[in-house]
């Protein structure tokens, strides 16, 4: 380690960390440097990852204390470029396909500069004039997309501070937490002498109006923000009812009607209050989009708020040729969208939007010192309190890369997410799992010989059959988990893995590789080296099941279960 | 308007933009002329804000639709220096001491650079390596700092994946929300059958453990974010329990203690659960310290969870002369801290430390494809998901300025409140209404005569007195409210204005103005110059509310209120 300078402490030293330079000579030379640190990291061949195991990275960042002494920037950021930067994963390389984090614009390293530069609080105007605008035009632009209200509307509403048509808020969470605070607050509202949920509380709102609990309906593949927030809220993450999903994980609009029924039959613990229905627009784990038309409908018969979370999707809907699979989107009563997804901004920000632009009334506040009554100040309908100008990426972006332009791109993403399902598909040693229609793909590694038994078992529909195939499954399982373990250790490219009930194979649950194909220097041969890659290593991997396989399809012998677990736990 | 350049949608076009350019001159040309940009608009005399009126700058941002083709990034980044840079609040003058956002030191713009370039999202391992060890690190330093467990517990603790020492979170009002949510999960945790609120909610927590409803106490100077979260978490906001403050702004511990022990008898209407009594170390609207000590030891009587709201001014504790405020703070439950107040980071950043390593436990989650059970990811902790790595700035900045940098930056802030103090009361046509004690004064004008003829009516204490005290003061509001207002459009310096129940008056609300004095580019002549502005103005406003005051001197005439009214409504 190298020994960094004592410099000396002095006000004017501190003072002058305070002024932007004279003459900026000073802040470019910093600028310079770190603007070659990180091309460099981007241009490192080799892994996403560097090689450091985790319990060495630990021993990096060990110091217990506080600093004492101040430290020369310089030799702060080259403690950085050492520590940090090296061992940051490379989210930003075409390789890397596994989450929603994707390679960003580079100008948008340019707006972060501005947004702390001005160092705005959105909270209210006297520290965010501008930007409180702003903030108010790109709202408006995406509620036009979703609810296409018309230029009346518009016109009226783009900068009226008396109402607000949604909130940007930190992060999809956050969204989804603003919607569903809005219709637990419209569900139990000041009724009489009852001052509403609001004020008395969770246990007295239902009281007051005669339910012995408030639920909250999603689909299976509901985004865990949906839970968490029924935890805040104080109805209990035992009243978030799951629906299942049809054969292409949209939720089953039969069940979800019968559900529905059921709830609203008084049974003997009382009556139950639907707070919302929630449709989900991209969801997180196979992005399919529910059928949000019918959803609407029975939102408006259950006279209940209807939520999309189009925190993953949502964006597409700049894109004409994508609108169709949103249809009923703009009967929603909110929806909420990140901007740090398909809008390829940076960590993170998401926009709650409200159809009936008094919605945010229920949750307004005021405060003497920052956020007066009849004030225009936006953190009057916020949740959070002090914000950055973070709206300034996706307006500026709109901007440069315009719907023309997110048309091309998500183009792109459609075109490599088909790539890559040909590739699998073709390779013969890949089981595709979803028909993906958001850019996300689920499949598992499963040897062409393998695949062909699971078929014949099925077909066979036996009860013997049915039995091996959850064991071979069981065996399969294990291998995918090993394989992406050995991907990670290979480190030459990354998707992520989860274990879901596959529509195939339910109610089994099924370990699965997923695919996220939104970067667009993500090109077909890049995607054929990542196949090739995951196809040697699982047939090398396979080596090890093979014989548990053969012993399974001759149906006989000892508890598989037993012999699969040592390469599941490995 | 300038008529911006069309360019031509295509791929290859756009593909460019997601990639840092190979040699960078593109990018360092356009940083050099934002560095130019930003720097020409803090060295600009004149204004905090722009002549423009709110209306006619809404019409700069009345586009109602998203823009259809792309544009150059070069004429985008004129249009915000046009339209917004030129527009925003200059927060970072040395005039500018009206709220808690103050200048930033320019190295935060490019941690802010490497924030985006790297674009981690903290919310797991496969997607912030080093970040979350840096996340972790930068939490033990400030758990040590308020809890001082001592080097073991730290060596143990500081990269335990296991546990979480606090959250890093997006900014006060999330920090406070987490500390209270566990709190409250505490106060109702599972217990036999029952499965805790979390799993049940509100209601049947109530019912299980036999209460009628849960409260939180805080003193009157609460900040609005404690309401905000009993409402979220479905306590209600009735159910926050605002306690008196003392004639320094500390909470009345006697009351306190009073009101607990009210809560404790059982009433007609059922029991009460305490679920967190909150302490506050740094008021927003005086920066007083409640007495934290004699809290914990009440909290503890009481077995109730001890939340300090530390926001504003726990990074105080940095310092060795301000330790003697917090006495009692290491006894807290949880405390809060702000990263954009007073350890001068760009918006926005708080932590949430909890005494209680296994404390977030209680609202620990995990999901498949995100955040495992077993994981080593610091999403498992926090209310929000996806989150940037923002805890690289106080990281960075605990570095390179260090403890006694920041004592240096406390000890110019002490000095600039003593300052204004000083200058404010040798006017003589000014009051000072707080003991300042973590850089925030709140004064009024008040002409010399005005003053001298209260303290006259002070000492005799007679009804009539008082009756006529409570007039001026209603004259001296009005006066105070048109005064803040042409300081607005006088624009050369700006303080922040709120009405509150004074100390000095009580129960009357008395309209203040509020000085935060933390830029360390402010000095005594500036204040000087601040000063003789609202005195000079505060006079000229004076003329046209002196006839009122003689009449009301003379205690005699028709009902002054109705001649106040005009200025206050002006």
């Amino acid at each position: 380690m190298h020994q960094p300078k004592e410099i000396i402490s002095n006000l004017e030293y501190l003072r002058k960390l305070f002024i932007m330079p004279d003459s900026p000579d000073k802040f470019i030379e910093f600028g310079n440097d770190l603007l070659e640190m990180i091309h460099d990291f981007f241009q490192q061949k080799g892994g996403i990852h560097s090689a450091i195991t985790l319990p060495e990275l630990s021993h990096l960042f060990d110091q217990t204390a506080v600093p004492a002494s101040p430290r020369l920037i310089k030799d702060v950021l080259g403690e950085i470029k050492g520590k940090i930067v090296k061992h940051s994963v490379k989210v930003g390389s075409p390789y890397y396909i596994g989450h929603m984090t994707s390679a960003i614009p580079y100008f948008m390293i340019l707006l972060e500069m501005i947004i702390a530069a001005l160092n705005q609080n959105q909270v209210k105007i006297e520290s965010a004039k501008a930007s409180s605008f702003v903030e108010r035009e790109l709202v408006a632009w995406l509620h036009r997309l979703v609810f296409n209200k018309g230029d009346k509307y518009y016109e009226k509403n783009i900068q009226n501070h008396r109402v607000a048509l949604g909130n940007v808020v930190s992060d999809g969470t956050l969204a989804n937490l603003t919607a569903l605070l809005v219709a637990r607050e419209k569900a139990f509202a000041p009724d009489g002498d009852f001052p509403g949920l609001r004020m008395a509380g969770m246990a007295r709102a239902l009281r007051h109006y005669g339910y012995s609990k408030a639920v909250i309906l999603v689909s299976k593949r509901g985004h865990y923000s949906i839970t968490k927030s029924a935890n805040l809220l104080g109805l209990g993450e035992d009243n978030v009812i799951s629906i299942a999903v049809d054969s292409n994980n949209r939720i089953d609009i039969k069940k979800l009607r019968k559900k529905i029924e059921e709830l609203q039959k008084k049974n003997r613990r009382g009556r139950t209050k639907i707070v919302s229905i929630i449709g989900i627009a991209g969801t997180t784990e196979t992005g399919s989009v529910d059928n949000l038309y019918e959803m609407a409908n029975i939102a408006r018969e259950t006279d209940t708020h209807f939520h999309v979370d189009a925190c993953w999707g949502g964006s597409a809907i700049l894109v004409d040729e994508y609108r169709h699979l949103f249809k009923g989107i703009e009967q929603a009563d909110s929806v909420t969208i990140d901007a740090h997804k398909l809008l390829y901004c940076p960590m993170s920000m998401g926009v709650v939007l409200f159809q009936d632009e008094k919605d945010l009334r229920y949750i307004r506040h005021s405060s003497q010192y920052v956020i007066r009554r009849n004030s225009v100040d936006t953190g009057r309908f916020t949740i959070e309190g002090s914000r950055p100008f973070s709206c300034l990426k996706p307006w500026a972006s709109l901007k440069i890369i315009g719907k023309e332009g997110y048309g091309l791109l998500f183009k792109q993403a459609q075109k490599s997410t088909d790539n890559l399902k040909m590739i699998l598909d073709n390779c013969g040693n890949f089981e595709t799992l979803n028909n993906p229609q958001l850019f996300i793909l689920i499949y598992r590694f499963i040897p062409g010989v393998v695949k062909k038994q699971l078929m014949a078992w099925k077909k066979d529909r036996s009860k013997d059959s049915e039995r091996k195939i959850r064991k071979v499954n069981n065996l399969i399982n294990g291998l995918n988990i090993k394989l992406h373990k050995a991907l990670r250790r290979d480190d030459t490219s990354f998707v992520s893995r989860t274990t879901m009930e596959s529509t195939t194979y339910r109610p089994q649950k099924i370990v699965v590789l997923r695919a996220v194909l939104i970067n667009p220097l993500t090109n077909s041969q890049i995607l054929e080296e990542i196949v090739a890659t995951q196809n040697r290593i699982g047939l090398k991997i396979w080596k090890e099941f093979k014989p548990v396989f053969y012993r399974l399809s001759d149906s006989s012998l000892q508890d598989p279960e037993m012999i699969v677990s040592a390469p599941v736990s490995a």
